[in-house]
């Protein structure tokens, strides 16, 4: 049992399911709005709001409020910062992968 | 923005932290006990009890209590469903990263 994963390599932020989803949606995107989330992800309104929030607070996105005409447009994008974790989290989660495959060849 | 990875698709009980830890780390042995994977993990009795259980109602893992001598012996190995589960799940951080990757080219 060579280099156990320990629970606290994980960036707990990060890793929650919908943080995940949405951290995951805008690496490959320059920014997404609100809505185009909430529609991807399958996720309620307050959901997204609630994750987000968070995100932002850790500084891993940026959220932009204006106005398209007189309608409210929320846009999200990942922070350097943000971009900087989600590589990392990446790395973690290589490394979970790697230390299981280790252990494909005597299972049964 | 192909195949975005919606949350529900990943499977709550084994994501948790901790119990990815365990489950990595029982996936790779054939079983192990309470104080191994409570101290290979950094893990309070509590946590690992908690977490243990979770594991255990999903039918992802087996704990089998026992003597040894005159101490109690707890040892903890995972079940067939357990590593299907386990083996979904890191399909899904596969595409995960899959989808990560297909993003780095136009990351700046």
């Amino acid at each position: 049992m060579t280099e156990p994963l320990k629970p606290d390599a994980i960036d707990a932020v990060i890793h929650e399911r919908v943080r995940l989803a949405i951290v995951a949606a805008l690496a490959v995107s320059p920014e997404l709005t609100f809505n185009e989330l909430k529609e991807t992800l399958d996720l309620t309104d307050g959901n997204l709001s609630a994750h987000s929030r968070t995100l932002e607070e850790a500084g891993y996105i940026v959220v932009q409020k204006s106005f398209q005409g007189r309608r409210p447009l929320t846009t999200m994008r990942l922070t350097l910062k943000g971009r900087n974790a989600f590589a990392r989290y990446l790395a973690t989660l290589r490394r979970i992968m790697d230390h299981a495959d280790r252990g494909t060849a005597d299972s049964s």
